[in-house]
């Protein structure tokens, strides 16, 4: 068998704004692999078939010398994220051909991995399709389950408002938080992903680029929780519409990442006025509490229904850049994936 | 004996920037009081010894339909806020001549009160002057106290940063941390504040109009836990110079009560990153959980002068205005009292 084309995302430049695609980031052909020759040195040959594509990459779009709680991308390598892959030849005894690993891998078709502190093996009793594991069973579902056990103190008839309600992380958000029975109050960017909030049980769904958000805060009297993946102006809102001890959970702050301009805040002394807490929180460092847990409860909550998602694919490597793109300026239209290929 | 004249600091008007004296403020004499024969119904008539002039009663020179944590001044009405008096009648069970109360008075310098629901009769068994208990054993003692036990989360060799470390709060902090084996980086605006911050301790203590406040920080290593009088600047340079799962603890922002204008925040993001926690509170909500221990604990800490403090003496009511400003501008040179009366 001839070597294989290992088609490869590469990181070209540090974009100042938005990435753009073909610029920030690079498909490339140029490298090939020997699939059934190449040396795994006791590793693990992986084939990717699924990657996620999510807002904190663009914060690894930066020089490699300012520190950040995640590596910056090195020019002229792939990139790297969250993502599935099927194991073809394995050296390890810990994963045999044919296995599933979930983790942080390379944006190429092919990689050969030293050994599993990157992924791990992932069951899929439910048979669920693998792009779940990058999204409601992956960082997204992980991240929104974890942070609301740690830091909600949610009960039930509280307020809840939840941006970008209709991503990946929010909408779990939203159903984690009906199950709990609060009133969930959520806002997105498109009348479309609107929808899709008010048929995952949000009771006030919005379209932030059309509806004033403190207006709709304060109309539905205020909140007692806020799922914060926006910063700037939302937060600003929210700081204005809590309640006193309201309780903000800071996942995200992407309003700031593409400008690199200070956010003008106005109410930032609501925090002293009204006791709140504030949270800030980086998902792997919650996993020490909650994995068993979560892999525990949240597939089953999945495969009945019960917590439903919904994704939007892009088929083939070279899409990544568009992909990133979209996630960066809000124009995706649900959890980001790229469908690298089929097994 | 003929009626008493008993002045008054009067809140005239609205101030849009700095109070002025005189403008925002007025003393006024026009009333008389009859101290042996005014009607107590049911009360008892205090003589006011000392008040308190704090940073947070700019928040209450506004307009009365604004919301907020504490009521409004009313205008045409005398000035309110932490202080202590003596006795000189009473009709309640509760209280009598000669006990001394502290608690929430007007800025007058004789009142009837009805019922102990704004002061407590305080007993002083070390015979503290009676302006400690506006200072150290008052609100600021317990603000530092309550606060620095319920968020700080403080472990031996940890680093904190205490703004406005000059302060009856600030001050307070540095001690308390001190206590606890924390090394203390600590600001001031005047180089005699700096002075006072290092003999209580502080191992670093900057004047930050003529130092770089993020510069220390970094220098110093970083810090673990923000003690915040000031956000502003002073907060966004604290969040940048924050380590992993720094504390904050929000207990004003003095920077922005002045000027209504939005604060540019570059570094909220780090909230995220870092997994930061920063609450905010009032302390009469912290009351309920150490007031018991507080009293218990630290007046034996002041006396023994464990606990120092400092304070700056107005002399006379008519002086309110004046010590007001000061405290908004940062020109005083410690706790700010005025002393109304000797008893």
């Amino acid at each position: 068998m001839p070597p294989a084309t290992n088609g490869r995302v590469i990181f070209n430049s540090i974009p100042e704004g938005f990435p753009e695609p073909g610029k920030s980031v690079v498909y490339n052909t140029s490298e090939t692999i020997d699939l059934e020759g190449a040396p795994l040195n006791g590793g693990f040959l992986v084939k990717t078939l699924e990657l996620s594509i999510d807002p904190y990459m663009r914060g690894r779009m930066r020089a490699a010398d300012i520190e950040s709680y995640v590596d910056a991308f090195s020019l002229g390598k792939p990139l790297s994220g969250y993502g599935v892959g099927v194991v073809l030849r394995s050296e390890n005894p810990g994963v045999k051909n044919g296995d599933h690993v979930y983790g942080f891998i390379e944006h190429v078709q092919y990689q050969i991995l030293k050994d599993l502190s990157a992924v791990s093996v992932v069951q899929n009793p439910h048979k669920l399709p693998w792009s779940t594991f990058v999204g409601a069973l992956g960082m997204p579902g992980q991240t929104a389950y974890m942070a609301w056990k740690e830091f909600s103190q949610a009960k039930k008839g509280e307020t809840v408002f939840v941006s970008t309600g209709a991503g990946p992380v929010g909408s779990f958000v939203i159903q984690l938080a009906k199950l709990q029975g609060l009133k969930v109050i959520s806002s997105a960017g498109s009348d479309e992903k609107v929808q899709f909030m008010k048929e995952i049980g949000s009771d006030v769904a919005f379209n932030y680029k059309t509806t004033n958000t403190l207006e709709v805060l304060k109309k539905e009297g205020g909140i007692d929780i806020f799922w914060d993946n926006v910063g700037g102006e939302t937060l600003d809102a929210a700081l204005d519409a809590a309640h006193n001890y309201a309780r903000f959970i800071e996942c995200g702050m992407i309003s700031g990442y593409n400008s690199g301009d200070a956010q003008p805040m106005k109410n930032l002394f609501q925090i002293v006025a009204k006791s709140l807490s504030i949270n800030g929180f980086i998902v792997m460092r919650l996993f020490q509490k909650y994995l068993e847990e979560f892999y525990r409860e949240v597939p089953a909550l999945v495969a009945s229904g019960k917590i439903k998602h919904k994704e939007q694919r892009w088929v083939g490597l070279e899409n990544v850049g568009e992909a990133i793109l979209a996630v960066q300026k809000g124009q995706n239209k649900a959890k980001a994936v790229i469908h690298v290929a089929d097994e």
